[in-house]
């Protein structure tokens, strides 16, 4: 039973606790909160011990003072742990790293952290057997982790590809309401956008660049997508379809048929099929939006930017512990587990 | 055990039907739908039996041609069940009626019909005995299911009450994608709007207007509520709030304590304790935006346009079939059911 | 010549400058920027003198580096202007107030700041004579600046107003695309809010409080009014809205008629009839949405929060100046240069 | 002096009358609506003769019952001008070509309308000489246009281009407040778009696809933009910022430097240097997000919906009454006029 530390319980940490909750080979060892709040509340309902993210006797007591359990500081979760799972807010990476080292546990970052900071990072399909046995690794972003699912498998078919990814991105979180704008289009003006290019820690031989806009929208990001194959691919728009609709978290609708327009109704979709947090972790692929015309292919997905992660973090954890060296069948698992434990 | 036909299985119908479900005195007949379509699949998934929506062989047919099983046409679903719960869109309940009637099966309808079409309406808290055995009602919309949960039990401590509530609408539902406006505040120009005073066919005791606009957001209804107590009323806003905590289906929470200062905090909320779609039953009352002045009270209500209706036709359907007299009992056991079926 | 300095050359510090541009009995002195942007390039082309908002020599330097004709600071403007008009970021009011008493000169406050800070408070319609000769005061917000347009006539009438304003308010200008929410209603939790009862710092009279909410729009505030009149006022709907089309800033239109059925229409209306910045300086009742039912009145308004207070600022630097004690003469001056420059 | 009759006075056509008004060399024969509405009351203002879309003597006569004088039908106008501009919504090409064709009456269209209908369309910079003395064409749309602005000069210097433009398009005008959505992306699923290709309609020459998506705001059209240059191309970053800075309707500015970071502070400049109705008929670059990598080129630009297209017009004009052959001259011409008619 492989026993995991999650610190920071936000919006990835609540969901990664869950799925580490749902699989039968490990256990969520605690999970941290700066200070009592609501967030203690959803900890204590789902009965995970709750830390503190730092060491400070005062903080402890305060969780004390607001009614919470508190079981000590994150020395001692991570002392009670054998891998942490890294949910804090972004720029904490450095100082984080250096407390994972001297407890000597394995970490795991996220995608808010840079490829430099472990020098390794994860995506199920890319890379799972690179980092089998790693101390440390971060798993790619909601955007890197999307795009590694549909352009993975397309490379190992064609064996090159060069792409081109113009990324529409939401401006805020559904439940974050200070964020804007309101009513504009924001372009990232560093060209090209270092979003696309993240894809190569991951899977190197691919070759890709990326602009990116952000718009007044709180549901996911969409892709639009421009992939050049080698010259005598051999494949066709069905043929990449198929090949889509056999991999692990694709998922392929229709735009016109299954009256899914926009990301408003992938994400209706999401509630209706009973996701908890209505959270969609599959990247969901218009099959109506996909055309390969010659060399050139062009798609549109869309990424649940709060969600896409979260299986990823399961099958990293069990890189790291080396108890599961072959990525579908860690993949298989922790779907199957995450579905059966919210009923679906 | 209380057969129950849903006929509708879109935003209301899915989530009563799931209600329904909950329940250990009644099970779902059957739903409806129009013709194949995503929703059939969710009633493949659920296990619920499916009708269409008329009795044309040719559509009846058409659903096999889309690979799902359609037992019949609404006559044959009518024929098969105790009530009806009429989920259609609006300005079908004329039609409905007098098919309901043909079929001799008690009927309820939702708040987009008018009250003059049954000539009875219901709220659980307001008027539960006033159904008992009708053969048909009317649950009350979103919005003054939501005000008769705060102002109701206002009304049994004060005896009179006169009130006007500004009413700050959505625009259009999550999941609805083609309505707007994306950026304008628009005013309902018949003066006073007839939202407020639909809450006198429940409780025609309390005196009430109302003003609306719609706003361009798709999460949650805001009520600003001005209420008139009678001089002498003896309370304070402690005692109102102390009323309120222990009223079913209202919930109370502080937007600074517990950092929920919009409605985009409050869907979170519900996100987080695992609401199915991420609904919210209860009206939820910012605690620290209730304040009496003399004898003048003024308070913010959010209304979840989509779900707050859902356990009052619960309770309603007992009302009807006269198997539950008291609305608080019927109100406990409807809340345990929905609460333990989705494991919060 | 009325010489006006404007410290502060933002969104209410351009049109002012503007306006006062407009006029024939008033010349802009000079506006101030913090240092050289592309709010320099405005004040150029239209010719006037530029000063920095400090008097340090490093930020007066500064802008002839950026390629701008800095003609001093702060303290060199007030030395050469009759009255400054304080457009600056809320907050800074006692800090800046300071620095106009050490200089001697007349000052006006915008609603940003308090009433406290001047004890003294202006509209046009409301108290112009008690504002004759002042050293300094403040011209209301947009918000109150609206409301007294419309109540203060009312007032006149009735000798007795007893008044309820829901506000719904825009949460971000235009031209800001930083500020949220982008899906959310927020409600301003201390209750009542303090926008409604600032009309008591110009019309004491009037009994007023007010509710307030923020909404994910950047074009307008709308006013949802409920207004008692005393028993026996002898008052119609038509009289009302007689009186109002009299009144001047007050615009009437019809939701139908003109079909102006959002506040996306009425800044369309604006944009049409030429105003600058596509502003619009009265306040917008949809005559089809006020209703008189016995002694109450019900009525929308919308306020264009950019621009409503600028005509006022013109006629309060005529009240401090002592250049002209009837209010509707200086109104009608104000108004009828302002629509002559720009050739409406 | 030309004669022009503008059919059609909404979004586009009272742009195009104020901007033919502008001119010295052109006067607006007359504008028409379909029967008596607000617009009338802008054509009023601005002394241009009214006339009605049809030549029903009952619609016609419907004009002087709303207190609008309008001197006849379409046919009447056509009689009375050199050529007429079609402003006309969407779909109605053909029927109106027709009569047009009837009149014997030179005639442009908009880019709602298809080039196949008239076999012919305009952009000042791409095909101006094409167009001289033609008896009809069509004016492209907003999107082609700007794309013609920047294409167009860049392909002269290259001899070859191969685009891919994402198109991040508005879903509604400002003063449009039924359409949504309000939170969501809606991706066109037809793939690749028609709206590059649309470019090769003036510019055969240059190779492009497109991708577009629908985002929740009314102000400006986003192209994220890719060009491949041929090999041994010359050219670097800042020569083509150079070539860009000498293009006609060219607009650059930065991020950075100008703190003009999203589209809503493009608009807020309009408003700012007075444009009527806060338009802007360049096209604008975000002189930061230009950037050349190899043969690769990226940058994004920005597209006035309602009003790039306006300028072309005039020039569109003078090209089918073959009264200026040379387009860069049309172009100071009409952009002179223009400036100087608003005191811009």
């Amino acid at each position: 039973m492989i026993r995991v530390a999650i610190n920071g319980f936000g919006t990835i940490g609540k969901r990664v606790a869950d799925a580490v909750d749902a699989q039968d080979d490990m256990v969520v060892a605690g999970v941290t909160k700066t200070g009592p709040s609501f967030g203690c509340d959803l900890a204590a309902r789902k009965g995970f011990p709750l830390y503190c993210t730092n060491d400070d006797p005062d903080r402890i007591a305060a969780f004390a003072e607001g009614g919470y359990n508190c079981k000590g500081g994150l020395s001692d979760l991570l002392a009670a742990a054998d891998v942490v799972v890294d949910c804090a807010p972004g720029k904490r990476g450095a100082e984080n790293l250096s407390k994972y080292k001297a407890a000597g546990i394995k970490h795991i970052f996220q995608g808010g952290e840079k490829h430099d900071l472990t020098g390794l990072s994860y995506t199920s399909c890319a890379n799972h057997e690179a980092n089998i046995g790693a101390e440390g690794t971060r798993v790619v972003s909601c955007n890197t982790t999307g795009l590694s699912r549909t352009l993975v498998p397309l490379f190992e078919k064609c064996k090159s590809l060069k792409v081109e990814c113009t990324m529409i991105r939401r401006a805020a979180d559904p439940g974050d309401s200070s964020k804007g704008p309101i009513n504009a289009i924001k372009p990232v003006l560093k060209v090209p956008s270092h979003h696309g290019p993240d894809l190569m820690t991951v899977k190197p031989e691919i070759e890709i660049n990326s602009l990116a806009v952000a718009v007044p929208t709180t549901i996911m990001h969409v892709h639009a997508i421009i992939a050049d194959l080698p010259s005598g691919h051999g494949m066709t728009t069905d043929s990449i379809l198929e090949l889509w609709r056999s991999t692990p978290r694709v998922l392929l609708m229709s735009g016109s048929g299954d009256r899914i327009t926009t990301t408003a109704e992938v994400m209706e979709m999401a509630r209706d099929i009973g996701r908890k947090w209505g959270d969609l972790h599959e990247v969901f692929v218009w099959e109506d939006g996909v055309s390969l015309i010659g060399d050139r292919l062009y798609y549109f997905q869309a990424i649940h930017q709060e969600s896409d992660v979260i299986p990823e973090n399961i099958d990293c954890i069990r890189a790291l512990l080396s108890t599961e060296s072959d990525w579908k069948t860690s993949v298989s698992k922790t779907d199957e587990a995450i579905s059966s434990y919210y009923g679906m």
